[in-house]
C-alpha cells in the first residue's frame, strides 16, 4: 500500500497594494492561520512587498518588518517572485490603472474593490481572459460571506432567478438601529459615525450607491451580463422615518435596506432601495451590521447565506480565501492546464424603472376633513394601482398640518401607474406633504 | 489584441449508480442546463451508463434511454470512457464496495451518501488519496446547500470553532409544525408519512441518527479529525411535547433540531438532540424542511449558509456542481498539476457526554403541596447546578397526576452534574413523572 506522497511547492508570492484594515488583516491571517493554509494548499503564500504611501507612517493596525514596505508599485508588480497582486488601495481611479498594469504583467490579482469591478468589468475581466491571469474578489460582495464562491461554484450547474441582498452593513445598522429605539435617522447616523460604524461622507453608504456596486457584481455574475451601474434605480435609506417603523410593524413588516436583482429573460432588473419586508422571512432577522443574500435558483429554490460583510479578518479572510483558490489554479496551470473558458457576457437591457411590478407602501399626510379617503383611492383606483390594505390615523402625522394618516399597502401594481398616481395625489387640496413610498419586498415577491 | 481562445474539451463521461429521485434530478438537470454547464466547464458532461437494479422497471421519475440502463455495476465502472462514477446508492454495505472499485479503478467519485462517508471516512478518503482520485460529497449534507464548499473553500484561510445546525428536514418540518398547530409528535408524524414529508420507518430521521452521520462528516472537515459515529451524543425529537414548545415560547424560545458541534483544541464535542434556541437567533427561524448550518470561525466570526436540505432538484444540483468542479481538476491533472495534499486527519478525544457544559431545560410534574419547589431547587443546588429562571403552574401537567408543572432554565452547568440531580429528583416522593430535560443553545452558547 503506498503512502501517499505529501508535496509541498515553493512558497507564492504575494504583492499587497495598500495596508489599511484589511491589508492589516490579511498579514495577520497568513500569520496566525499559516500552517493549515499550507496545509491546504501544498504550499505557503509569503507577502514580499507591501506598497504604502509612506512607509515610514507610524500606528500601523499590525506590526509590519519595514523592509517589506515600499512606494514603488510599479516595480513591485513587476517582481518575478510576485505571482499573486492584491488591489487594497479603493478607488476606481488608481485601482484600475493597477489591476490592469498588474494582469498585462501576468500576475493574477485579487481585490476588494466593488467600484472598480462594477464599473469596469467587461475591461478588468477582459484584461485578465487576454493575460490568462486569474482575477478573484469574494471580498467586494458582503466581505467574508462566500457568496461569490456559492454562486459560482456552489450554485455552478443552476440558474439563478432572482436575489434579495442586505448588502451594506451601514445601512442596516441604521435601519436596525431605528427598528429597536425609533429614534430619528439623523440621530443614529450621527451616533453611528461617533462609534465608527458610519463613515464621516456616509452617502455611499446611506445613499445606496455601495449597495448597487455590490448588486452589479452579484447580476454580472449570476446573469452573465454587464449591467450598467448607472442603470440600477437606487434609493437611499435617509428618507425613512420612525413612523414608518410603526405602520410596518402594524402590517407585519420590517423595514430592510435591500439591492433586488431578477432575470427577466430578456431584460435585468436591479435596484437598490429600503423595502418593507415580511417579518417572517429570513431576511428580515438580519440585523445590525450584518449582511444577507437571498437567492432563487432554479434547481435549489430558495438559499440563502450570512455574515460579516465588512471588518478587518471577515474581509482578510475573503482575500485570503482567494489567494489559496489561486495558488490551487497556478499549479494547475503552471502544469499546462487548460483555464475555463470565459463565460461571455451577453449584453441585455435593463428593465425601465417604470415597468417594474411589486407591492407599495404609501403614507399620506391629508387634512381632517370627510372624503378624503376617497379622493386617494378613486386616483390610484383611475390608474390600475389596487389596494389591499388601508389604515387611517388622525394625529399622527410627522408634521403638525398633517392631520391624519393615510397608509396604504398595494396589491402587485407596475412602477409608473403608481408614480402617476403619486404625482396626481400630491396636487389635491387635501393632501399636506409630498406623498412617502416604500417598496414592498417578500421571498416570493413581487 | 488577441482574442482570447475558447477551447472546448471532449465530454467527460460519468456513470450514475442509482436511478432513483436523485438519480433521476441529475439526468434532468445535466439535460436542462448542459448549455451553462458546458460554458462554465469547457466540456459537456455526458451520463453513459446508469447502474440500476431492474432495467425493466416502469415509471421512472424521468424519461431515460434504455440503451444506458445496465446492472452490470463492474463493468459500468471499469468502461475506461467514465471519468466520474456518481454513487447514489445509500447505505453502506454496497456503497462502499462500489467507491471503493471505483476509486480502485480510477474513477473519480461523487456521493450523497452521508452514512459512507461518516462511518468509513478515513477508509474512503484514504483510498481516494491513493488512487490519485477526487472524492466530492456536497450532497451528503443539507441537500443543495453549498455548505461543504462553504466551509473548505471559502473559509480556506479561517478556522471554524463551532458549527450549530439543522441538518434534518423531517426533524425540523415535524417540530415546525408542531410549534404552529401544537398537535402532539406522533399526529403530525402519521400526517408527515402519509404526505411523503417522512418515511414509512422515520427512526433514522427522528431519532437523529441522520443527522449525526451528517454531523460527523461536517466535524471531520472542519476539525481535520475522523469522529467515530457512535460516540456522537444523539436524541431523538420524539419526547418534545406540546406543553414544552408553550413553556418554550414563554421563556422568548422555539425548539429546533439541532446538530452541534465545537472545537475544545484537545477534544471535540458533537451532540444531536432537539434543543432550545432563543426566537431572535437566525436559526429559530429556519422553518418548515428547510436546513441550516450557523458556523463560528476565527475571522469571519458568525456565518450562515441556508436552503433545501433534501429533494430532487437540489441534491442533484450539488451533485452536478461536484461533477464541474471535478471536471476542472481532471482537466488540470490531465496536464500533470499535482493534487492538493491530503489533510491529514488529526485524532482526537471526544468531550463525553457528562463533560459537556450548557444551559438547561428542565421540566418536573409534581404533587401539589407546600415545600415542592424548596426541594427540587435543593437538590438542583448540592449538585451545583445554579438556576437562571423558574416557573410553577398547576393543572398543566401532561398526565393527570402531574398536578403541579415545574419548569426550570439553569445557568450553564455540567451535564453530569444535571444527570446527577435529575437522578435523585425522580426518586422524590412529590415526583409524579421522570423529568424532562431540553437542552438550552445560543449563539453564544453555552
Amino acid at each position: 500500500m503506498p503512502t501517499p506522497e505529501r508535496r509541498t511547492t515553493k512558497p507564492i508570492g504575494v504583492a499587497l497594494l495598500g495596508l489599511g484594515n484589511v491589508g492589516g488583516g490579511v498579514v495577520k491571517l497568513l500569520r496566525d492561520n499559516a500552517a493549515a493554509i499550507e496545509a491546504r494548499l501544498g504550499a505557503q503564500i509569503e507577502v514580499r512587498a507591501i506598497v504604502v504611501r509612506d512607509p515610514d507612517k507610524a500606528d500601523r493596525v499590525i506590526e509590519i518588518d519595514r523592509a517589506l514596505l515600499t512606494t514603488d508599485l510599479d516595480a513591485a508588480i513587476a517582481r518575478p517572485d510576485i505571482g499573486i497582486v492584491c488591489e487594497l488601495i479603493g478607488g476606481t481611479t488608481d485601482a484600475k490603472h493597477v489591476v490592469l498594469a498588474a494582469l498585462a504583467a501576468g500576475k493574477h490579482v485579487v481585490t476588494a474593490n466593488k467600484a472598480l469591478l462594477a464599473e469596469h468589468w467587461a475591461e478588468v475581466f477582459g484584461a485578465a481572459e487576454r493575460a490568462g491571469a486569474d482575477l478573484y474578489y469574494e471580498a467586494a460582495v458582503c466581505g467574508g460571506v462566500p457568496i461569490i464562491r456559492a454562486l459560482r461554484e456552489g450554485l455552478a450547474s443552476d440558474r439563478v432567478e432572482a436575489l434579495h441582498g442586505i448588502v451594506n452593513g451601514t445601512s442596516n445598522y441604521i435601519l436596525s438601529t431605528m427598528a429597536a429605539s425609533r429614534r430619528p435617522f439623523t440621530d443614529i447616523l450621527r451616533e453611528a459615525q461617533a462609534l465608527g460604524y458610519a463613515e464621516a461622507d456616509p452617502r455611499l453608504d446611506i445613499g445606496g450607491g455601495d449597495a448597487a456596486h455590490k448588486l452589479a457584481v452579484l447580476a454580472n455574475l449570476c446573469f452573465g451580463t454587464t449591467v450598467d451601474v448607472a442603470a440600477i434605480a437606487t434609493d437611499g435609506i435617509d428618507a425613512i422615518e420612525p413612523i414608518d417603523l410603526d405602520y410596518a410593524e402594524r402590517f407585519g413588516y420590517v423595514i430592510k435596506p435591500l439591492a433586488i436583482a431578477r432575470d427577466h429573460g430578456g431584460a435585468i432588473e436591479a435596484r437598490v432601495h429600503p423595502a418593507l419586508v415580511p417579518a417572517s422571512w429570513l431576511l428580515a432577522r438580519v440585523a445590525g451590521a450584518k449582511n444577507a443574500v437571498y437567492v432563487n435558483s432554479y434547481a435549489l429554490g430558495p438559499s440563502m447565506y450570512y455574515g460579516a460583510g465588512a471588518g478587518m479578518l471577515p474581509t482578510a479572510m475573503a482575500v485570503v480565501s482567494d489567494m489559496i483558490e489561486i495558488g490551487r489554479n497556478m499549479f494547475a496551470r503552471a502544469a499546462g492546464a487548460p483555464r475555463p473558458p470565459a463565460r461571455v457576457a451577453t449584453p441585455r437591457a435593463m428593465v425601465p424603472l417604470a415597468e417594474i411590478r411589486t407591492r407599495y407602501y404609501l403614507r399620506f399626510g391629508v387634512a381632517d376633513q370627510p372624503g378624503v379617503l376617497g379622493q386617494l383611492m378613486t386616483v390610484l383606483g383611475a390608474h390600475g394601482v389596487s389596494i389591499a390594505q388601508v389604515v387611517q390615523d388622525t394625529g399622527r402625522g410627522a408634521e403638525p398640518e398633517e392631520k391624519v394618516t393615510v397608509v396604504v399597502l398595494t396589491h402587485t401594481a407596475r412602477e409608473g401607474d403608481v408614480r402617476a398616481a403619486l404625482a396626481e395625489i400630491e396636487h389635491l387640496a387635501v393632501v399636506r406633504a409630498p406623498p412617502r413610498v416604500i417598496r414592498i419586498a417578500s421571498e416570493g415577491s413581487p
